[in-house]
């Protein structure tokens, strides 16, 4: 049931009001490896730079992440520096430097190409559909995409939608796709192009599975104190899919499920910088946070006839 | 078990992408009491002008409204006029006319004061509290504010909390009251000035309840029309404090119902203009999308052992 990720390897230098890094492990692959490899092992496919921290990277590897699959180029690593507001709210991109990353070309390993679930982290979709051509038959794919895929390369995003089980995407992004403001008329316009699963992520309010079988929501997990944003809808891809990997079930109540996952380890994430709070994380803090968002959604109606 | 309600009666001109409407019902005891009443009847105190339609006022008795408290003054009734963006994201005030409002003082009748369950709509907080000391002993008070009495009448507003066992309040209202930007945060600092209970309203995202005994989040109903996004808030508190008195239960198992009823009520309040959609709104049509709720969070863990 193997769980492959193609995406970013990328260096972070986040500065928040709690305190800034310069350089840590950042990314897509990374954030979702890092989250997923907590349920189930991962396979990552990427490109880093030469001057790429690779014994970093490789602390990936004790934590269940299969590293086959990431080609090291001549030339400086992806670097993303950013700025969040005092709230956390907003965030302003200081600098994009894509070195390397600029001609990625994913090529998966052949021990790759019989994973059965695949996570198309958010780069241009003529290199997610390539990846889709190199796979033999995976059970279920979900992908990420953005404003500027959204815009700059539409008829490529919607030939890959037609091609994916799940698209993940913001509200933002659901609504410029469908060009509907409304999130659920948006999510079912989706729906019309391809995918069977639209997951609306929603920040700190938390997420939306919309599908024929209807509307599931979780909500994020309440936290007091929130350090660095970066990744979480990354992290939550890798619980939502790290989830469906390991119990390969594809169900309605699986993928409910796999959101819960998700939403937790999204809230993970955000608890420290970088991928820091997954280096340490276990299986049974993991099991206990996905627990405790029962108990956030529980009530029970009283039988008809008692009270209104 | 008699719910009270005090608050604005309003006629309210509102326009949105969808059309218009032109001195409508309106204000926080008008929504307030029609969202109640579906659940238990609800007693109004407030005020209106001598230009008032009182034909219309009056078709709220017939739905379960009891208006002995509503005094008629000389002069005009507060009127509200304003324009809702595309999206209905945001709202410009267009014109506010306090008129007879700007005199309230509420005057308890002597058959209302021994209600059980007051909601104390968003008035000067002074006038709330009048409003405690005219009732005997109520099993539970609700109050609502917005930023307008936050930050200018603090001392007596904080007096005021002291007194009421749930304040409700947008995410907005909750951050500038607490000075601090954590909705969890903002919270937990509420409930250390009195209120046993904080509800949280975040529009299109939901509701949070956050007391000693945890955190609840009910998820707003997903809607693809939205008409009018007047007076949610308000439909919430009534639907909210109307299964509170008709169950005359307090646990917070009972607030989590509360909850839950309060979203369905706001959800049916954005459905049309004014109070439009709670005049032909039947018990049935309640349960049936309360009990929708509990699809909409429904998920079930596998047991321990089984999958991640």
């Amino acid at each position: 049931m193997s769980l492959l990720v193609v995406g970013s390897i990328a260096l972070d230098s986040v500065q928040t009001p709690f305190g800034s890094t310069a350089d840590a492990l950042g990314g897509s692959a990374v954030f979702f490896a890092m989250s997923g490899a907590l349920l189930h092992p991962v396979q990552v496919v990427g490109v880093v730079g030469d001057d790429y921290p690779m014994d970093r990277l490789e602390r990936m590897a004790k934590r269940g992440v299969d590293l086959a699959g990431v080609s090291r180029a001549q030339g400086e690593s992806f670097r993303w520096k950013g700025k969040y507001s005092y709230d956390l709210q907003n965030r302003e991109t200081l600098e994009t430097r894509l070195g390397v990353f600029a001609d990625f070309a994913p090529r998966i390993p052949p021990q790759f190409r019989d994973a059965r679930y695949v996570f198309l982290g958010n780069i241009d979709p003529e290199l997610q559909l390539s990846v889709l051509d190199q796979v033999d038959e995976p059970t279920l794919v979900a992908c990420d995409t953005m404003n500027y895929w959204i815009q700059g390369k539409r008829d490529v995003l919607m030939e890959l939608l037609r091609r994916v089980d799940v698209l993940l995407v913001n509200d933002a992004e659901a609504r410029q796709l469908s060009g509907d403001w409304n999130i659920f008329r948006a999510a079912r316009w989706i729906l019309q192009h391809g995918p069977r699963f639209v997951v609306v992520k929603q920040g700190e309010y938390g997420a939306v599975l919309v599908s024929g079988d209807g509307i599931f929501y979780v909500p994020a997990f309440p936290l007091e104190q929130v350090f660095d944003p970066t990744g979480a809808g990354d992290a939550f891809a890798g619980g939502f899919m790290g989830h469906l990997a390991a119990t390969d079930d594809t169900t309605s109540a699986s993928l409910r499920r796999a959101m819960v996952y998700g939403s937790a380890m999204g809230s993970f994430a955000v608890e420290q910088f970088s991928v820091l709070r997954f280096d340490e994380l276990t299986p049974d803090e993991v099991r206990l946070r996905v627990h405790a968002f029962a108990d956030l959604v529980r009530f029970d109606l009283l039988p008809v006839g008692e009270g209104a």
